[in-house]
């Protein structure tokens, strides 16, 4: 017995699943695209079995403080070098970031280090105006569906790494992306950041299944910030770890020379000397997992 | 028996709490403006007593479908127009508005029906291209946290009406209105429009309780958007009307002459027939919390 | 252009699909009795029009505390008294309840007022003991899914209030009134307390819309228990006028006579003044609904 | 400048928070037992080093399918064997179990490999009726604040193996835990199964920051069940080496020797061929972390 009410609930699901089914990522899926990407970056490689680690603090300080932390985890064995100069902050009356001047401090971080830059960019303008000096575009988990601004990242030719925004499903995460794709710029890394949940005792929760479910679904090369997901250095060992076994192509890890004294996320960062200890054990699993770092 | 490790995280809380209680919102709260904000246009007013309904449809779709909405819901008692030029979509490959000709479209409507017109803008480009041209300035849930255009909306002289991001927290809510008024504009309206959760039965969760808890901490004016909480008009009635009884100041409504051929979101609109029939019911209510329509 | 992924997502949801058609609610439905059930105790109606207000203090503490508020709220038109004899407490060390002398506290206050009551069942064995001195059972969230409980309920000739679970969706709450219903027990009332989401201003989220999807998809009776959801007594008095309007039959208040001394959940409390002056507005509104009070 | 309402809110902090420290959990907590606590069932241990793996069907089908799955996971080095007699089903109409004759098939199976069982147990009478007859108590999701049963399984002198609730923080779920404890049974094993959140493309989220948290504050040992959480055999293999290098005690993983045949879940169990294949990476992670398996 099939009531009418049942019916009628039938037919708007079967209406509801073809629209899903003829509206989804087409450049970003595995069906367009069946080898894995690579994005490559003055000889670092993300992707389709080269791991990399992007390592950096949270904020852009001061000239000793991003070349002090650039020099150790360039000895680490980091292939990146991360550090906000915009910040996206909650509050308007938070520190904003060092802009322009902390742009010039990363550039010379990479001089000392050789290490290729990957920061924030938060609006069409800011991107206009420095993409020449950044070598990977980061587009945060707020703006990951600020449409005007991936269009404009899909019309550059750097590479991007989008965050998953805090409450987006993996099929929008997948659609922000074929925004970029779809303007043209096919060097795309995806970034899980942990999403919002109700657990209180991590920040955010970190969605490690997002790693084999994007595999599945697309070629992209999937990093891990295990920093962000749990605001809590304690945890990011752990995290670390289990995202390489899970089979992620990258980390991104928040790393301070003076945790206590950051301007920023301090809470969240590693110190080097954990950081040094943290790339021994990822190097290890990597291995195992094919991965060359 | 209080332990070391309890100890430890009795003081990282009590650090957390000092750290929130420092910087929430200041000019948004109650503590700064005792009485309700009130935002008027063209004789129009939303909050301190003044109830406001917003309709129209998603998107604006030809000359004659906005004009005969327009005359149809001003004839049932609507105060503004609604209507989509920009429309944000998850794929790339969606319609995307008729952009400034849907603009234009607004203003023959809003000529031949003396109604306000509310519309959604996605830049800071587009702000400055076209903000001389809407009546209420619109920012959608995804460009809750896009702090430049949040920036930027906060030195322009228009109202704006701001949409809670799809999992942000009443309070970064609150901190997002921050952004506006630090800028120097004081004509904002809040618009709760439904928070992401587990539940499928309905698109988003409406959180109605959004209402009494900004009334208790704000000053600002708030707006509910039961179109897009529940995503289905069979249960546009219902909220409305619960709206209106749990103390907010104004609904925004869609509303379309042909739901089934709406190039967007027909399933959640009402027809003006519908339409008509709530005013009706909510005026009833409206009266008795002492609102007026 | 549908490739070979994109036809096995597919095929999985049909599959998907129909199996939730063919499993879902039957006798919760309203294909199965198109008529408004109606939950009668002595006389005093909850459903098909009959609207009725449940309250009293969240622990039944002492005689003179129970009586009292029992007095003060049959004096504002309450028809039902609640009070807790059997705590679920999240943790084993807090107060549980005065169990069987909570009950006879709460027969004492019965004799009284006239005023059935309504309390908590926590197991089989509770409800095989008590089952008879209490007149309406109460299963509560924690309990919505111990499938051994609602079996036995289903055997049982009393009617049942059936909490939705904090993380239930809707199809799983009526899922498991289909428990007691498949056992022969018709007389089920629903209550909606709020779900658990990301905001932390209230203590769950109100998810008032589950009022028009369950009356859409069911003919069971429908209350709203505005003190659990948002575990502040000022936010009380908004969500019941919410409620009210938007269609629920009843309203489950948490009433105590000395707020800041309840052994539990004083903060969600009103007093019988705030009470008071509450039902005078909520009769207003459930006048202008059609509800009989 | 702090205005009455901040300092309204921050009095309620404060309060709230010294009321979270006054009453977490206790014998669970570190701070009672430094050393990790370890569950040993005829010479098989769980925690403390010892790394276990859980495996077998969601349902005891027929004496054939659980002998034939009990030797080939006894031959890939599984160390318990899993198997449904009682089901906790949403739906009254579904598949139940095979109850008492389940039971009987997994003693078979356990004679006919030596592998311990470890099985849910739904209610108290369950307990009271088999408790004898199981090595392991499994505490579903759905009863994890059913605190009757928990009472119960606290006085027992069986490991119990407790499920984490889908949307239970850590914080409760360690309450919960705390039940039993303070019964004095302290043979309790955690086992994290994915909570509920709004992402799609998985039945559950996977919550493996879980694991370092739980390690942090208690000393229980911690398995997780990548087959529940993901429900999705696609994404076992990937999530049981995150699990390892997370630092988890042990899995529970659904193994089937016919999964498109299987009366529940078979979408989410692996076969016996991908589950051998499974346990050579397993313990290649599991050697790394230094643990025995």
């Amino acid at each position: 017995m099939v009531s009418a009410i049942q019916k009628e609930q039938r037919e708007q699901e079967i209406i509801e699943m073809i629209a899903r089914i003829k509206e989804p990522f087409k450049m970003a899926s595995r069906a367009y695209k069946g080898v894995d990407s690579v994005v490559t970056v003055e000889g670092r490689s993300i992707g389709n079995g080269h791991f990399a680690v992007i390592a950096g603090p949270c904020s852009v300080e001061s000239h000793s403080q991003i070349i002090d932390i650039a020099k150790s985890i360039d000895g680490s064995g980091a292939k990146f070098l991360r550090g906000g100069a915009f910040k996206p902050r909650t509050s308007p009356y938070d520190f904003q970031g060092l802009q322009g001047e902390g742009l010039e401090l990363l550039r010379a971080a990479k001089k000392a280090t050789g290490l290729p830059v990957v920061t924030e960019i938060m609006s069409v303008k800011q991107l206009e105006d420095y993409a020449d000096i950044i070598d990977v575009i980061q587009i945060g988990a707020r703006n990951m569906q600020n449409f005007d601004l991936l269009k404009a990242a899909g019309k550059i030719n750097k590479p991007v790494l989008l965050k998953r925004g805090m409450s987006a499903t993996i099929e929008e995460f997948l659609m922000a992306s074929e925004y970029i794709l779809a303007g043209g710029n096919q060097q795309v890394i995806l970034c899980e950041r942990g999403i919002r949940t109700f657990e209180k005792y991590t920040r955010n929760t970190l969605d490690l299944s997002a790693v084999p479910v994007i595999k599945r679904f697309s070629h992209l090369p999937v990093v891990i910030d295990p920093s962000h997901a749990t605001g809590d250095a304690r945890y990011v060992e752990s995290m670390s770890l289990a995202a390489v076994a899970a089979g992620a192509d990258g980390l991104m890890i928040e790393v301070h020379n003076n945790p206590e004294k950051a301007v920023s996320d301090g809470k969240q960062s590693l110190t080097p000397e954990a950081f040094r200890a943290l790339m021994v054990k990822v190097e290890q699993i990597a291995e195992i997992t094919g991965k060359m770092m």
